[in-house]
């Protein structure tokens, strides 16, 4: 299962008053992660949607707090597909601070619908087939 | 089971290029209806924080996303606390629109941590009872 | 001139580690109290967009930082039109805590642009006329 | 004048249903650049706010937007100290895409505070003399 990754430095607005990066980032961060994939794959996300007039909205994100992010901190947000996209998309996530502590972890789960009609449609087969050589 | 709520117009930088609402937002609405919680239960989080010295960082996420919301829309953030709270404390969540429709629904599950130490310790006992008083 | 305004309570994410509110976010705040004036108005942005095919980007920002808001607050951001809309919108912008202490103020300048083309464009007439009633 | 820089791609969540950055998110990589540059000096923010017990809060920002960022684009913000900081400091920065075009400038101007106090204090000496070793 091929892993995607970017890295980046943790920015004072992303911090709260706890001192810590808000939680409400890392669901930003996995999103950083699943655009590097499709950068990686010959498919930016904002061409993705102009080639094929498909959006690729949220189903559902699920997220654990292992170690609080600060400040000074680089993070390293990763994606892997683990369910090949059809109806629906299952990634695998990460971020991982520079000293390798896994700061969160998760699965974010996405659909694919007409940027239309914002009704449902399989993903586009030759992404389909990107992902299925990936596996 | 007492639920907690506070509403907000949906706000133009909340909005991204697909035209919705960007999904992290909902994790932040969560978090408004929770401090609308506090607020309620006349302890609000910067004075919890203050007087017991204790944080109250995010342990989990899970939100599932229903409905799009969009720029024009009012929507209400709901909060009830499903289990409660001794080293954790887990709060039912939903983000509702003026319609009626559930956008987003999940659960968010907090544990309590010195401030000094950022070292896990109970639920200060007056916060305890004060929940159990809502069950 | 008329002032319109809309009140919202300091959110626990919009703060940084230095404990108070991010001084990016005043600028999110101006955006509010336009946005309910373009309401109060009776054309919400995003219906001013449908309508006219125009969008209103940003021309620029100017914002002075005068006192600190904290989690706690609740933030009243006020917006007024100093200079009809012609190829360009002048709006002078506050943001007032509970206390009346002026938390920020500044001016930002609005353009109007052609959805399509985003090609600047004069104001929509009938826009021009509802500003100058206020005049 | 010694300029500092820092590159990033834009963030989907950055962007508005304008389909361009949102213009407040430039505020912040404004700061993107100052932090940068204070990591470049050997002295980043979170280790100058620990070791002087001074905060850094923003006194005043302007920004000019000139050419909209896209999802797609790589940005660099610049930074350079124009007047050198005693009670104050300003800082020129710029925002340019991939291709040298030039999305946003503009100035801020930062002020120095006691952690503890909130009160206004003089800049540490050492950053003083570091700073002017730049001119």
């Amino acid at each position: 299962m091929k892993v995607f990754s970017t890295s980046f430095p943790v920015r004072y607005y992303e911090t709260d008053q706890m001192g810590i990066v808000h939680h409400s980032n890392y669901i930003r961060f996995f999103e950083n992660a699943r655009s590097q994939m499709m950068v990686d794959l010959g498919c930016p996300i904002e061409e993705f949607e102009k080639q094929f007039g498909v959006l690729i909205p949220i189903v559902s994100v699920e997220c654990r707090y292992r170690h609080p992010a600060r400040m000074g901190d680089v993070l390293t947000a990763t994606a892997s597909v683990v369910k090949s996209p059809m109806a629906k998309m299952e990634v695998a996530q990460t971020v991982v601070n520079q000293r390798g502590e896994v700061c969160a972890e998760g699965l974010v789960v996405l659909g694919f619908i007409d940027s239309k009609t914002f009704r449902p449609v399989r993903c586009p087969e030759v992404i389909v087939q990107m992902f299925e050589k990936l596996q």
